[in-house]
């Protein structure tokens, strides 16, 4: 019996080891990527219809919320803003949009072109938004508010208390990006009542990029159901996406084949998941803080300051700026290429004045961090004496 | 010195073994599923700058085109129809569109919801259609001409012959989608003529789902660059895509981030092209021919009908008429739970009615063939010996 037979395998491309503290993505732990690798099956086999069900449950547990739809979206964390967009506002809907970084602008930008009228409400870079402006921007003809809760460009958190009373009182939804924030910053959409979120994989979920993970709560699921229109998007209509990513319970009709979602990446998120909740996400929120306030300790020494006043800083994102006499493009570069560590430059009008560090899952630990401030230390031709033991004082 | 100690590893969800031999995903060779599974690097890297460019040439020569603007899109292969709507359709615009199965509709639908004036030119579910018709619903207020070359709801292949002299003619962009037909049925895309192509991983390339091949003619470029509008979605805004996919070559601007492009999956497709690059794109065609028509000799004894007339069908896909007195629901559950062997039911006018055969890449075999082709005979309670014998003569 002849068979045909393919060619002979040749090694994958090498890729250089790279130790990512950076804006993300983040490090992917080995379990993840061995989850990534498992062999794929079909989207409609009810083998995956179960791990897409255990995979909703983590998720449901990670967001703190009991949102019956939540799913992940089929593409990177910007494919979650867009399906918020596209589904939850439509044209000539008022928005208020609060912007004080990259994300907030890019969601300002994904309204407009939806043709909504954007009421934006704006911070400097590297601040919070203060919650009386959002809230006294809203109006009886506001559809909804729009928030970044981690902001990735400047490592802010904005606070989300108030938001929801002030939403509710002016029937408008809560929309939050909590793409850097989710499982390294205390978050429980239930509890703040968010209505729409979405988040990304590759920050404190430590999964590689290419799925969105997103939540719709029960008063923004009416809403999406009752809209007369259809979706503007075929690939982000929610309405067909959810007949997918259903109860597969008995007796319920069977998933509804929309587009084929990205099975090897539901596994490595579906595992990702798994990690944080064995840690527990009290304990991983304390853990990132920890690891923030360590990193920022061994940094002052180094004239690095971070941008973010006390109190409105991001765990997962520290946003520093480099001190004058600093050519950061060019030690950032020597940074990746002679210690083989990644960091982000800044963006918009922080481009050249700071750098941004990712304290996200298994990077928000004693050892990566020791690696980087002793590399920096040396690119400054600095003592690092200082900063280690700081690091290490913070961490024992 | 203490270090945070992450909890210890759990062994990730067993899932049950399958050969994958229906509509896509494919079976994905252990090799592209290692290349998945290499350490996640940045998505602004240089190691993955040129890893991208490696990708996007691999790619070329798989489309047999010379288009620069060639590059994968963050999303599964809808995702790469809707790039090319909300891209190179811009509402208003009057669009030719071959509807002759699933795919077509859902561009007929895609289109529509971009506010396009859709002309439909239709051919029954299991047809090609007529070249005539679709260049005689051509105008010179025509925007575009879309067909799908491979459609995977019927298994009929779409001659595109005369297709890219007539759009010329109308100042009309030829729109392909190539999901299924790329690398397992000939074509390319250059000499053709195709404006525009969308593919996707997960079926004659043997990658798991997850992003789009995509490539855009010097024509299509000058049409996209030249629009007033910005594109509604910011996700596929190519304008911005494409100044993060560009040529990172020396004095060229760096790549200018958009969104984190999805990194392992750039990984396996990677890996999967240099597999159809191995061996060869003549051959891999004739190997998917021989495939399929081997298929279809040993199925006729069961009594499963070819549905795609002679010269009208696709290799890669095989869809065939279920004989009267079989449960068709009941036989593919079988096969899926008993066998672990996955095929398709049909869609739409076709369910219930049809199975769907993929016959992509390492599935387009002799011995998958075997073991479906016995599996089938078995619950049909029909001896296998005339199916087995045609197949292993057509692979002799």
């Amino acid at each position: 019996m002849a068979t045909h037979e393919l060619p002979p395998v040749t090694p994958a491309v090498e890729l250089p080891p790279r130790l990512l503290l950076g804006s993300g993505p983040s490090p992917v732990p080995e379990r993840v990527l061995r989850a990534l690798a498992q062999p794929t099956i079909g989207h409609l086999d009810p083998a995956f219809g179960a791990l897409m069900e255990d995979m909703k449950g983590r998720l449901r547990e990670v967001m703190v919320t009991e949102n019956r739809a939540t799913l992940a979206v089929s593409g990177t964390g910007s494919a979650g803003m867009e399906t918020m967009v596209v589904n939850f506002v439509a044209p000539g809907d008022r928005v208020v949009c609060g912007v004080n970084g990259l994300f907030g602008e890019r969601m300002a930008d994904a309204l407009t072109r939806q043709g909504a009228t954007v009421e934006r409400v704006e911070a400097e870079w590297g601040r919070a938004i203060e919650t009386e402006r959002l809230t006294a921007a809203l109006d009886d003809h506001t559809a909804a508010l729009f928030v970044v809760h981690g902001e990735t460009s400047t490592g802010v958190c904005q606070p989300l208390d108030g938001l929801a009373e002030a939403c509710r009182a002016h029937d408008a939804l809560l929309l939050v990006d909590c793409v850097t924030s989710l499982a390294g910053q205390p978050l429980e959409l239930d509890a703040a009542g968010v209505d729409v979120a979405f988040s990304g994989t590759q920050k404190c979920l430590n999964c590689p990029p290419g799925l969105a993970p997103f939540t719709i709560s029960e008063r923004a699921m009416e809403r999406l159901l009752a809209r007369s229109e259809p979706c503007r998007s075929w690939y982000f209509d929610l309405r067909a996406i959810l007949a997918y990513w259903r109860e597969d319970t008995a007796g319920a009709p069977p998933r509804a084949y929309h587009h084929t979602a990205p099975i090897n990446m539901v596994y490595g998120l579906h595992e990702a998941l798994a990690i944080v909740l064995e840690e527990g996400l009290p304990e991983r929120w304390e853990r990132h803080r920890r690891a923030h306030e360590a990193l920022r300790s061994a940094l002052q020494p180094l004239g690095l300051e971070r941008l973010a006043p006390p109190g409105e800083a991001l765990s997962s994102l520290l946003a520093v700026t480099v001190p004058e006499g600093i050519d950061e493009a060019a030690a950032r570069k020597e940074l990746l290429l002679e210690h083989g560590i990644e960091i982000s430059g800044g963006l918009g009008p922080l481009a050249g004045r700071v750098w941004r560090i990712g304290v996200m899952g298994v990077g928000a630990a004693h050892e990566p961090q020791r690696r980087l401030v002793g590399a920096l230390a040396e690119i400054f031709a600095a003592d690092p004496a200082d900063s280690l033991s700081a690091l290490d004082a913070a961490w024992s």
